[in-house]
């Protein structure tokens, strides 16, 4: 098990753009940081050590789950008859079912540390948010979240519960945020963009409590790099080097956390993958948002990160993939796709159940429908390794299970799921409100 | 990664009671079960051979999940404060997640092997269902199932059907002992002993069915034995020796998996291990049944079984744990109870709730209702150990997680569930329809 985390930062040809204060549009100081974050987090959101060691107290917590398994998926390879290797690192096994509560440990923890009593969030699917319940009760600490899919997957509402947090539907009326959208469309689904307003408003305003992200930070995508950093070792251990890398990208946190240390290792002349993102066609800010500085949230409480991002008012359709409904990349990723380190797809939801369905008959695991986004590429490559008779090593992250997803796939088999084209004109009046369109010095 | 299952019945003192045709109350043989299972099932059921090689093809499939972790709850000790250490062995890492794919794999695989396309069984809380259905899925077989919890629990109906398995409420309107029970009584919450006898009723009807049990016989405890193997394996790794093996019981595999190898090494002198199973009170065949000759269903249609149990007329109250609501003991842990080498205690569903929370607010598995009994008796005491001092090693088996039965921790969490007490004339009722108290002859 890996005793330290990989930043990436030192490591690049040249650092990622800053983050600026929205008052003033200059470089963000630690300072402007403390009323959300404790001071150790924002040292880690700004570091230029190449490796962190991850605390005892996480370790001890993290050998509950990790090593997390990387598996051959041989039957799914005679399925698709392809003489190509797909290994997948399955994150699935930790309590809550995916890769979140490897960065809802540490920041836990480190909040723990520095007195802190309470933390707030935002939750897609709800994996994030059962996650830093979990973490919290670990530490003794109160969590809160507002949920931007609270009525379609009511299991994940109760597993936050189970573990003692508290959880308010997004949008909701006990912020102004929320208050504030609610007034202008009482019957929005909400977003990611509009629950972290929401929860990041209810840390400011609360000394005893900070506000926690499951994504997007570069500190978050530090501690996810565990997943890259064991798959390493794994693959090493039966020989093998990948030619493709694969992960679903949503604020790009399970994709930055496999990626990163095998970027390093190509980087370094070690190995040549190429390394690809998956986004939903419903949500695609890597291949069809702008590079600009915008806000992470929709009522524009947090700094301007210079990302990939579809507008912070854009909402995305209601998927599956609750996960992945973010506006904005990771500014680390968006920072290394410009860079042309990695490349960057799109896959509409009906492609990734029919994956997902072949994958679970075949590999037995039931995914998240997050990561099916990468599945269904993984499984494309594939079938055309079939054609050209390529052996090649496709390195893929199943970063959860969907048990708490089934009513989903039960609506994919019965035949009521739909994909719904994302048009232009939708994504032009996101982009018109983008903070750098009104402003001459972005 | 055990290679060979433990058959524990050359081991034992004396054989069990052999199970009886019902017809002419002879010992069974062989042929008498060809209508229902394979012959090589039947041969594993009837052997005398201590230890039976595991296929290959399983061993394959086995690696998905297999070996499982041991744990050492750490945390929940801390809470405790005890001086207890408690070691729990997580079977809910495989992808139904429970113990139950331990033995469908290879039922299926025997099956498929035997020319079978088809297989019948029931399922209470769906574990067993929806591990056969994938199971059958691997094989290329077809899974049928009748399911005595259908309505309470909808996401293992939905993971059933992703696998490709076929599910009917039960009892069915789809079988002759499905409508006579319906004809009955329109309002009863179903059993697993009406199921079994719907799911046998189908695959006697239909040439190239068979029946798939999930629990109760020698075979499927068989199976099950990896779950012990490892664990011995794993506490020696440690330098550790148990002084009490705790693990819930309803059928009884997930209780004999563990056991029936740790009884082998208690046998052999080589620890002395108190080994006890835990029942729910809505469901004591162990500790207010009675040892007599009885039928697997409530139809009549199986084979009489030698065993501790309610009656096969029994209808348990509707508790969560479904998995433990069978009216009988498998006939072998019957047999060892006898013979003094096991106990066997009751505890209610409120007590199994409380220990459920604190030790899924600890250590971060959330526990399926079943094994939440033998954690509510290992927590029991791991507190008497505060109060005497002793270090005692106590291991118990986490047979499956209860991410699916949310639903039922959510009531619990909101004051919602309450026990409700087994009058003795419910049983005295039941008992008086045994068959061993109208033939002279059991």
């Amino acid at each position: 098990m890996p005793t330290r985390w990989y930043n990436l930062v030192p490591d690049l040809p040249m650092p990622p753009p800053p983050p600026l204060n929205p008052a003033t549009l200059l470089p963000l100081v630690a300072e402007d940081l403390e009323s959300i974050f404790p001071r150790s987090l924002i040292e880690q959101e700004m570091s230029l050590e190449k490796y962190i060691a991850i605390p005892k107290e996480v370790l001890e917590v993290y050998k509950l789950w990790r090593p997390t398994p990387l598996y051959r998926a041989r039957r799914l390879e005679k399925l698709l008859d392809t003489p190509a290797r797909i290994y997948y690192k399955y994150e699935g096994v930790s309590p809550v079912g995916s890769h979140k509560p490897n960065t809802a440990v540490p920041q836990a923890w480190y909040n723990a540390q520095a007195g802190v009593k309470k933390l707030t969030t935002e939750t897609g699917a709800g994996q994030w948010g059962a996650s830093l319940a979990f973490a919290c009760k670990l530490f003794d600490m109160e969590a809160s979240g507002v949920r931007a899919s609270y009525d379609s997957k009511p299991y994940r509402r109760m597993l936050m519960e189970l573990w003692g947090g508290t959880v308010h539907p997004s949008p909701s009326t006990v912020t102004q945020a929320g208050r504030d959208i609610l007034a202008k469309d009482p019957n929005t689904p909400g977003s990611l963009g509009i629950a972290i307003s929401e929860a990041v408003e209810v840390a400011a305003s609360d000394p005893t409590a900070k506000y926690a992200l499951g994504s997007v930070l570069s500190h978050v995508l530090l501690h996810q790099t565990v997943i890259g950093e064991e798959a390493l070792q794994q693959l090493a251990m039966v020989g093998e080097t990948p030619d493709l890398v694969i992960g679903c990208t949503g604020g790009g946190s399970n994709f930055g956390g496999l990626a990163f240390p095998l970027l390093r290792e190509k980087m370094a002349g070690n190995m040549n993958p190429i390394i690809r993102a998956v986004e939903p066609e419903a949500c695609p800010s890597l291949t069809r948002g702008v590079y600009a500085y915008d806000f992470g949230d929709t009522a524009g409480l947090t700094p301007l990160l210079k990302m990939h991002t579809l507008g912070a008012q854009f909402i995305p359709d209601p998927i599956h993939a609750g996960g992945l409904r973010y506006h904005g990349m990771s500014p680390l990723i968006s920072h290394v796709k410009e860079l042309g380190l990695i490349e960057a797809v799109a896959v509409p939801q009906v492609d990734c159940f029919k994956a997902a369905l072949q994958f679970s008959q075949t590999e037995g695991i039931v995914p998240a429908p997050e990561p099916t986004h990468a599945l269904a590429e993984a499984i494309k490559e594939a079938l055309k390794c079939r054609e050209t008779g390529e052996g090649k090593v496709i390195l893929t992250a199943l970063c959860g299970h969907g048990l708490l997803d089934l009513p989903a796939y039960d609506k994919f088999i019965h035949g009521a799921l739909e994909d719904i084209p994302l048009p232009s004109a939708k994504l032009d009046a996101a982009f018109a409100s983008l903070p750098s369109r009104s402003s001459t010095s972005l």
